[in-house]
C-alpha cells in the first residue's frame, strides 16, 4: 500500500455534488468518467497527492444506489493505490482479507481494481487500485 | 483545502484495529493518542502524504460510541490540511456549509480542527485541520 489513491463519496446527483465539492475545495473536477461495468457515473478531484471521487448510480441495481438507499449520501470507499496488484491480492488474501473480485478488474481512471469485503476490514470497503499507465 | 490529512476510521476496539490495519497497510501505528475532550482513544498510521486515524470510543456517549451504535463500525470522517483554518471557516460559512464548532478546537496530533455538518456536504463528515507546529 504506497498512498489513498482517491476516497470514493457516494452521491444522489453529480451535478449537484461537483458544484458543492468545488465549493468545500476551492477547486472544480478534473474529468468525468461513466463505468459501466460498475453502473456508475464519476468525477475526479485533485487533492494534494490524493484524488476525491463522487459516484453517481446510472441504474437503480448500481451497488452506488443501494448504498444509498441503505446508508444515505456519503464516504463510500477508500482506495490505495499498490504497485503490483496481484501480489498485493494475495498477500491480503492470506492475512484472512476477504477478496471481493478473485482476479483484478477494470475501474475507473484507467485502473486494474479490487475490493475488500468490508466485514473483513472494520466495516471499511477497501478497493487496491493499480495504474495501467505506470505499467508502461 | 491542501490535501487530505487523514481518514478517521470508527473501531470497537482500538487494540483489533489497529492489528488488523497493521496486516490490510503493511506497516505498524506509528502512536497512539487519547483526545480526552472528544472522549476517544486514537491511533494514527503513515500511508504516503497521508494518515489513517482509528477512533476507538472511551465512553458510551463519545460521538464514536453513537456512530458505531447507529451505523457500525466504519469510515468515519475526511480531515483536509489547511493553512489558515480561521481563514477556511470563513470562506466555507460564506459559502453555505454548517460549522459544528464556532471557533477552532484542540484534535488530536496537535492540530487546531472544526467540522462541518454532514448534512451540508453530501453525507460526509468533513474536518478542516491545521496544524499547530507549522505556525511556530
Amino acid at each position: 500500500m504506497q498512498k489513498i489513491e482517491h476516497i470514493g463519496i457516494a452521491v444522489k446527483n453529480l451535478e449537484a455534488g461537483n458544484a458543492l465539492f468545488e465549493k468545500l475545495l476551492g477547486k472544480a473536477h478534473y474529468k468525468i468518467e461513466e463505468v459501466a461495468s460498475e453502473k456508475v457515473k464519476t468525477s475526479f478531484f485533485q487533492t494534494g497527492d490524493s484524488k476525491i471521487e463522487l459516484l453517481e448510480a446510472t441504474d437503480p441495481n448500481s451497488p452506488i444506489a443501494k448504498f444509498i438507499e441503505k446508508r444515505g449520501e456519503g464516504i463510500h470507499h477508500i482506495a490505495f493505490e499498490v504497485s503490483d496488484i496481484h501480489a498485493e491480492m494475495e498477500r491480503l488474501r492470506n492475512e484472512g482479507f476477504i477478496l471481493l473480485n478473485e482476479q483484478p478488474k477494470r475501474g475507473a481512471d484507467n485502473k486494474l481494481v479490487c475490493f475488500l469485503h468490508p466485514k473483513s476490514a472494520n466495516g471499511v470497503l477497501v478497493e487496491l487500485c493499480q495504474s495501467l499507465l505506470e505499467r508502461g
